[in-house]
């Protein structure tokens, strides 16, 4: 297969890129750090890099960004931002990136714990993961040609536990996790939100 | 208890605000025709409909627009439509609603059966509904001064199906709906989404 990985450079995008590449051709993309660049908040950005890479089997998105603040400091911009970039600029990987998947690929972005599991300060980015679920669960009754369409719910990585210092249970290496994207991409899974068992 | 309902003269508003009246003060508010106006889409209005009203016990909304269309049909602004009435919106009502709420109250908003259980056409929909949800259970976890917010997720309304002559199982009247309200504002439901059994 031929896989648009957008977040390659990324803490899960790294390992999931290898991973893939044992037996796919990779082609990664991220914000700054490849050869290929895209904005996922910018529609036009994220419809260039579609028409240079042309046709893929897969569109793997482990990219996105959302903001973690109390309730009470989370502001109508700090909203905005959520919902441009992780939320929608992840539907419009969905939107705009599928008339360049061949019949039967797939496409799968990427929701977090958060969604079904919040904590104190999580309010922007619950609301993102849940909506990229409901929305995926949703989009795939509509894929047209055979296309799959997932969302991948990846537990706290320990990488990341381990850069902010942070002691929450459950974390997953983003070797492990980058697993759960192979199968939502190898595998058969339609409209799914796949994770490790929840509150895992 | 004193109780704003945003919606009042909707579908399950007027059941609603009858069947809290029976036992409540309740502040009727639409976005057209009752006596208190506000547009949810509009956080302005939202706040001046706050200072009009004053300290309440609970704030329930029943209002909120979205766009029922094919996923190949739903464009940017459809999206953005979406995000700013029925989701957003309703982000606002809790987020500039809750300083109006007294100690030990209660705000609950509505997403719907298709956060869960889409059709084809309803990806934005399902996106919204689902994202209210996830903000919900996260949200709960930081409101102040023992205030409880809940989700009601009401299935299919018998009335709306008829209005709509639409054939879907599992419709319920807006009498039976209005109850997941009543249950939501006086019970100790916190951070929940209230629903009949799943599937309806």
């Amino acid at each position: 297969m031929r896989i648009l990985v957008i977040g390659a450079t990324g803490t899960i995008g790294r390992p999931l890129a290898k991973l893939l590449g044992q037996r796919h051709e990779v082609v990664p993309a991220s914000a700054t750090k490849s050869a290929l660049t895209a904005d996922i908040a910018n529609a036009d950005s994220l419809q260039t890099l579609f028409q240079k890479v042309g046709p893929v089997d897969a569109i793997v998105c482990v990219a996105g960004k959302a903001k973690m603040a109390p309730l009470a400091q989370l502001s109508a911009a700090d909203f905005q931002f959520c919902l441009e970039n992780k939320l929608m600029g992840q539907v419009n990987v969905v939107r705009l990136g599928m008339p360049h998947v061949r019949d039967g690929g797939s496409i799968c972005v990427t929701s977090g714990v958060l969604s079904h599991t919040p904590m104190p300060g999580s309010a922007a980015i619950s609301l993102v993961n849940a909506g990229l679920e409901g929305f995926i669960r949703a989009a795939a009754l509509e894929a047209p040609r055979g296309i799959r369409l997932n969302v991948v719910s990846p537990p706290w990585v320990t990488e990341t536990l381990q850069a902010y210092k942070m002691d929450v249970p459950g974390g997953r290496s983003a070797l492990e996790v980058a697993g759960l994207y192979v199968e939502a991409i190898e595998g058969r899974a339609q409209g799914a939100t796949l994770e490790f068992s929840r509150k895992g």
